[in-house]
Parts: C-alpha cells; sequence; structure tokens
C-alpha cells in the first residue's frame, strides 16, 4: 500500500499527483465537439464502504459513520466540489444471507436511498439524486409521491433507477416463498412505470390556482383521476403531490437482460449499462440506438453510461497494488457464496477445484440471467469453481481502470470519444477514498481537457444532462 | 432570562405585543415542579398553509412555496428555536375528490412527510421529527427501513404516528374499491407494528463487529431473522438497516376510537388526543392509565397531547376578528360536502335547513367513526345540516386558544397543572404566521414561567422526552 501513504490515500489528496500533470499547457476544452457534447459522470456506490465486495475490509474503510448524514455529506460535498452530474445509490430489500458466510462476512447493512437522498438534498444544490427503488416490492401511489416529493424538495433533481427484486431473500420479505419469474417482474415493472407516470401527469402544470379571491385552489379540469386497471394495478388517482419540477424524475434502468432492456428502449433516459471493453460498449450503443428507434425516439434521449472501477494511483504499478490488496480481502467460502448465489444452486456441496455441475436453464431462471450467464460462460472455458469464485469476487463486472489521474483519463477519453460511453458509473472500489481521489485529480485532468463540465449549467437535471421534460399525457389528450 | 425572551419576541412579531407583557417581573421556574416534569410541545401540520380547512385562502397564507424545501425549513428553524419538542405532520393517500368542491375549494396537494422530515433532518439538530404513514397501504418491510434510516440520519429523532386510512379514495389508489373494515385496519395495524418492531430488533445492538482482521463484519448469532407468519404479514427479516439508534422510533398513536386506544395503549408513547375541555382531558388520562396498567405500562411511558389551535393576538377581540375572518372563508357547499364525507352520505341531496337524515351505524361504520358520532350528536341537539356544516368547517375537533400570549400560556398552564394534558399538539390555524406568532411570544411566556424547556437537554428524541429505550426483543430471549 505505498500508493495509500503517498496519496489518496490522506483522504483528499490536496496536491499528491505528480506535479507534471499541472504543469501541462492547460488548453480548454480542446476536445469539446460542435455538439457542445460532454462525458456525464454518475458517482455510484451499493455498500457505502465502497464497490469491492470486502471493501469494508479495506485499511482505509469506514466503519459505523456509514450510517451518519455527515459521512454522505462529505462525499456529496466532494461529488459537487466537482461538478459530476449525479449521486447514485444502488439498493436491495433483503439482507443477502442465503449462504452460511453471507451474514458474518459481507457488509449487508446500510441507510435506505430515498430517505438518504432527501436528507442529501437539503445539502446539496445541483447535484443530480438517482435512487434505485424496487418495483416489484412497492405501490405506486407511494412511490409516485415519494420521487415527486424529492423532486420538489430537491428542486427538480430526482431520478429513479427502476429495479426489479430478484432474490429469494427479498420476495421473503414481502409474503412470498420465493423469488418472482423473471418476466412478470419486468412485466409488472411496465405496468408500473405507466402507473407512476399517469400519476406524475395527474394534476397538470397549471392546474393549481391559489386564488383566494374566487376560491378556486385548482381548476378541476387539470386535476385528473388515472383510472388504472391493469394486470397488476388498480390506481384511481389523481396523485396528492403536484406535478414534479422535471414533469417525472429522471427514469434510470440497469437491466441488461432482454426484458430490462425492453424496458429501458421504452422508458428510460439513463442506462447504467455493463461492458467490458470499448467495443462492447459501442455494440451496446447500436443496440439501444436500434431497440429506441422501434419506440420512436432519438439516440439522444437515452444516455448510456458504463460502469467503470476507477483506482487512481501515482503509477500504474502502484495501483495494481491496491487492487491486489483488495483482491486478498475476500475469503474463499464468501467468493464460492456468491457464485452460489449467482446460479441459483449451492456450489460449496462441490470440490472447489473441480468443474462447475451442470447450471439451471437461463430461459426458466428467476435470477439475475446476466450473473447466470457468466458463471455458464466461465465454466465453458474449463475453469474450476474456485477460480470462477476467485474470478467473480473480484470487483464485478464493471472494467478496472487503474492508474495515475491522466492514464485514467485517457482511458474514459478513449471510451467516451469512440462513442462507447455518454459518460459513467463510478464505482469507486473503496470509500471514501477513492471517490475523493477521483473528484480531486481525474475529474480536473478531464476538464483540463474539456471533457466534463467545470460549472453546473442551471435549472433542472433534465435541463443540465439535455434531456427533454415530459409532455404530460393528459394535456396533450385534450 | 429577561434577555432572550424579549429577543425571541422581536424576531418575526415585530413587537406587536403589549408592552407589559415583558414588563412583568420574571420569576424564572416558578411553576416548575418537584419531578421536574414540563409540558411537551409539538408543532402540527397536514395542509402547509395551517390546520383551518381554508387557511389557503388567508391574505397571509403561502402560495406555491409550500412545495419548496425553504418554506418548512424555515418553520423548522423556528420552532427550533423555540426549543420546541418536535414537529408532526400528518398524512394521508389521496386527494380528498368525492364531493364535486373538493377538488376546486380544498388545499389537498402537499409534499410527502418522509421526505420532507428526512430533508428537515439534515438542517437541524434536536427537534423530533414525527412523520405520520399508514399501516393500511405499506409493508412492514418497507416502512421499518425508511423509519430506521430516518433515526440515524437524524441521529436518533424519529417518531412514527401509526394511522389506518379511512378514506374511500385511499383504498382506490391501492387497488380496492372501497374502503377497509374498521376493526380489519386495526388488526391490521397492530400486526404491522409488531413486525416493525421485530425487524428494529433482527440485528442487536453489539451485532457489528467491523472486524476488518478478523472478517467478522457481523456476529450471526445477533443478526436474526424474525419469521413473521400471521394473517396479514409473512416477513422473513433481517432487516438491512441497523437497530435505530432510538431503538425504535418513538411511537405515536391518534386513533380515538374503541379500536385506536387499545392500540396506543399497548404500544403508542405519545398520544395526539382530541380533548374540547380541561374535564375531557382529565378523562382522558384517565382512561388511559387503566388501559396502560392493563398492558403492565406505567403512566409516564405514555405522553398525552391534546390539540389545540392557538390563534396569537394583542387582544381577545382581534384574536376573535382574526377566528371569524378564518371562518368566513369556507364555501357551505364545502362544509356540507365535509360532514357527508364524515357521515358516509351524500348530505347535499337533503334540503340545508332541515335535520339530518339517518345516518349509517357506528358498529359497522368504516370511516373515522369519532367524526360519524360527532356529527350524531349535533344532530341529535337538533342542529340543521347547514348548522352542523358550519360547525364542522370551523377548525376541526380541537379547542382553539385565542388571546394574548399570557392569556394562551394561562390556558395551557391551566390543562397541564390540572394533569388534563402532558403538553399539547399545536395545530396553528395558518401558517407561517400563527406558528412564528406562538414561537416567538407564548413560548418566551411559557418558558419564563418554567413550563417549557429552555435549552435542548442531549440525546435522543427518547431522551429528551424521558421515555425509555425498548429492550431488544431477541437480546432479552437470550
Amino acid at each position: 500500500m505505498q500508493a495509500r501513504s503517498q496519496s489518496s490515500l490522506q483522504i483528499s489528496l490536496v496536491g499528491s499527483w505528480p506535479a507534471l500533470d499541472r504543469a501541462e499547457p492547460i488548453n480548454v476544452d480542446r476536445r469539446r465537439t460542435m455538439t457542445n457534447k460532454r462525458m456525464i459522470l454518475s458517482a455510484f456506490f451499493f455498500n457505502p464502504q465502497g464497490d469491492h465486495r470486502m471493501s469494508w475490509r479495506h485499511p482505509a474503510a469506514p466503519k459505523s459513520e456509514i450510517f451518519t448524514l455527515d459521512y454522505f455529506r462529505r462525499l456529496a460535498s466532494a461529488a459537487e466540489l466537482a461538478k459530476l452530474d449525479a449521486i447514485f445509490l444502488a439498493d436491495h430489500v433483503a439482507i443477502w444471507d442465503s449462504y452460511e458466510s453471507n451474514v458474518a462476512h459481507y457488509a449487508n447493512v446500510r441507510l435506505e436511498p430515498l430517505t438518504l437522498l432527501s436528507a442529501l438534498a437539503a445539502v446539496t444544490h445541483d447535484i443530480g439524486l438517482i435512487s434505485t427503488a424496487s418495483a416489484s416490492y412497492t405501490e405506486p401511489y407511494n412511490l409516485a409521491r415519494t420521487f415527486a416529493s424529492l423532486d420538489h424538495i430537491s428542486n427538480g433533481r430526482s431520478a429513479w433507477n427502476v429495479v426489479t427484486s430478484g432474490m429469494n431473500e427479498e420476495a421473503m420479505n414481502f409474503g412470498r416463498d420465493g423469488n418472482i419469474e423473471h418476466a412478470f417482474r419486468y412485466e409488472r415493472a411496465a405496468e408500473f412505470l405507466e402507473t407512476a407516470k399517469a400519476l406524475w401527469d395527474s394534476i397538470e402544470d397549471e392546474a393549481l390556482l391559489f386564488d383566494k379571491e374566487s376560491g378556486f385552489f385548482a381548476d378541476p379540469k387539470r386535476v385528473h383521476r388515472i383510472d388504472q386497471s391493469g394486470k397488476h394495478f388498480r390506481v384511481r388517482g389523481p396523485l396528492n403531490v403536484p406535478r414534479p419540477i422535471q414533469g417525472h424524475p429522471v427514469i434510470v434502468q440497469a437491466g441488461s437482460s432482454g426484458d430490462g432492456k425492453t424496458l429501458a428502449a421504452k422508458h428510460a433516459e439513463i442506462n447504467f449499462s455493463l461492458a467490458r471493453s470499448i467495443e462492447e460498449g459501442k455494440q451496446n450503443r447500436a443496440d439501444f440506438d436500434e431497440r429506441l428507434a422501434q419506440h420512436g425516439r432519438k439516440p439522444e434521449s437515452l444516455k448510456i453510461l458504463p460502469g467503470i472501477l476507477p483506482i487512481v494511483a501515482a503509477s500504474r504499478s502502484e495501483a495494481e497494488e491496491k487492487r491486489d490488496l483488495l483482491e486478498s480481502l475476500t475469503p474463499a467460502r464468501v467468493a464460492i457464496d456468491l457464485v452460489s448465489s449467482w446460479v441459483g444452486m449451492d456450489l460449496s456441496a462441490f470440490p472447489a477445484d473441480g468443474p462447475v455441475p451442470n447450471l439451471p436453464d437461463e430461459a426458466t431462471f428467476n435470477g439475475q440471467r446476466t450473473n447466470l450467464v457468466r458463471v455458464r460462460n466461465m465454466a465453458e472455458q474449463g475453469m474450476t469453481i474456485r477460480q470462477i469464485a476467485s474470478q467473480v469476487a473480484k470487483a464485478g463486472t464493471a472494467p478496472m481502470m487503474a492508474g495515475t489521474p491522466q492514464q485514467i483519463a485517457d482511458e474514459m477519453e478513449a471510451w467516451f470519444t469512440e462513442g462507447a460511453a455518454d459518460g459513467f458509473n463510478l464505482m469507486f472500489p473503496v470509500l471514501p477514498e477513492d471517490w475523493m481521489d477521483f473528484t480531486s485529480s481525474v475529474v480536473p485532468e478531464l476538464q483540463r481537457r474539456g471533457l466534463v463540465q467545470r460549472e453546473y449549467a442551471p435549472g433542472t437535471l433534465r435541463d443540465k444532462l439535455g434531456l427533454e421534460r415530459p409532455a404530460n399525457i393528459f394535456a396533450s389528450a385534450r
């Protein structure tokens, strides 16, 4: 951990990067394109200790301060100082405890994202607030109210990452014996979104009059019941919160299954994607452009942000040491149990150095299919259970970008300029360290190259991202 | 404390109170009792324009700023400056639109309380945050997470006002054709509370180890599935948020029906009660003490806070003018429709100056029974529909305390010292005006009398209110 003692390591960096980074001639906006297109940066986390599964064991990782607002306020301030576009919180509605190692070794506990982002809305000014919320185990009326309220409280900065809940542990917290079938979950999610959008539209922008003289608080012709009556929901409306400042919160979608992409192509405005390479990123873009066209949507209506794991260090080799340390933190049993959970069967019952047994059929699998396919692919390459476990335990499916601020900026620039990304979802392996390092060293480098913003544009999150405010279905019906 | 009471008066009242109020000799703590018992003050609202149903029409009422965080931040700051104990937000999960006048004339639209209080948690330090949330149309796992998170974010200041949802409009936003039967709602609420409490206990206080060396994040013996399996819920647990700082949020209950009181006697720590007089308040206290004893609870484990409507003015007659102005704001049709909604039948079909027709049977009534009984009592006194409507449209069921700061303090002191109240739920008729007036004029008067706190005690909301931190059911089972 030489790197750590040298740099990041001391929390916010403050001048620990090689002087030549800053001595270079500064060529403002040299890469800014004709369309003024810029890279979108979203700072992501699920574990508040960082995206690496065992980040909590890192020497620099926080302990119980992850349950205080101050901890997140500090992260949010750094992100806003660096003019990042958004903070993005992942979520599950359960503790992962199917396997015996999980509860003991995995950092399973965290604050609920909507509560946390509502609090952060009060102490930030410009940054977008992306909250994950499950369409599987909530009610559209409740969730539509919450997001509408967050949008008002934050002055138009809310975004909803629509997920379905695929873990058995989640199902069992909501009255079910096990997971809901994959296609059913996505069907429900699609109806959920339609219902929520109708609720957000149910009070038109001009509906509220506040006319003290006449006594008309609202124009009844502009306040609508939605009378949704579908397979999954019956919701009458209207919503009792005014239409969000943004019309609707920005819709984010992260699923990479066929069902997930179908939902995204119809509804999403940001896609949190997984791509291991520029080539994959470009394929993803092309695939989505085709799907978008089928819904009459233009490519620029969907911003694709692949996840990356940035590790900043004074040199590539220092970055690799840092990565190796992280990878040494995962107990073997945790890694195997993780793979077991991905494939829906207990692999600890099989010899660790032997081959993977027959895996479930993808078409009928009710967990996260992308994960099942990843394991199957590794098994087909002849990897043993232990090898796959070791691979899976490494920080996940997103590419690691480890190196100096310049090296990281080079990689990001290549992805961006080659059309493999509209920006990135930054999955920092260890928090707060990697977050602080990135904002204080990589962002200035990206700013110098004209790739990211130096100041926030005025307006809502939609305005800042160049996303249209949605038309109101009731207004356009008139 | 002469200086402070003088200066705080000037903050938003700007010297409109008779000089003699301040010229009086100040006798610090003259009424403080041996037990150091003090009056608890909670500042309440449903409509952000004030508790009077037509408050939004008042010349001083806010307009669209009620959808901004700044508006509420200003109210919260004033409350905290005055050392009030809590902010208390009511809630419904629907717009009230059964009758044609409702949408046009009634201020039906507002922010969702948990979102708003989470934001206010970030900009306040000591004041309690009481949020209403319905046990009828939410899931225990979701709500337990939210309240646990709010408790952490606020450093132990959360409280949950447990309500059931009794309006048809609410039912129809959640897949039902009409309201759920009264007893069923309360049965569900009781099981909901038991489930939420078990979830809050599911991660014991000492469960999280953060032991980086050994790799033990948690002690599995102190992390528990709850395996709730009852009539209304099946929830496995554990919760994925640490046990609230307070153990459980403070439990608040406002129902005054038999079912509501039964729930309160078992679970509540604050009761928001309705009492028209000191006598009623004392009866309420005696009734609850008996009910508490049946559950092995002591009287001091339940704080009873009757709602009052304080209107501060330079004189009694000015206060009456202010009240009369408010009462003139309700259109006749709105008042009749309000009564209709209370009794579950459309009274506009009957002559307004005639008698009330036969009302539904209380025992099988699925709305708010207390409201039905109120109307029945007025009907039995021979009041016409119009007279009852006019009465009901007046600011509700709580007593108005209108007068100078001294007169209001006198009344509050009488209720408190005679044992009719442990404090009050302050239902300001017009916001922000009445809230600002009260905190800057009545509170200093109460402080001078030693009836309310001058500074916040350290610790959580429970600590401040003298409520015990609940034992953990799993720890005590060991």
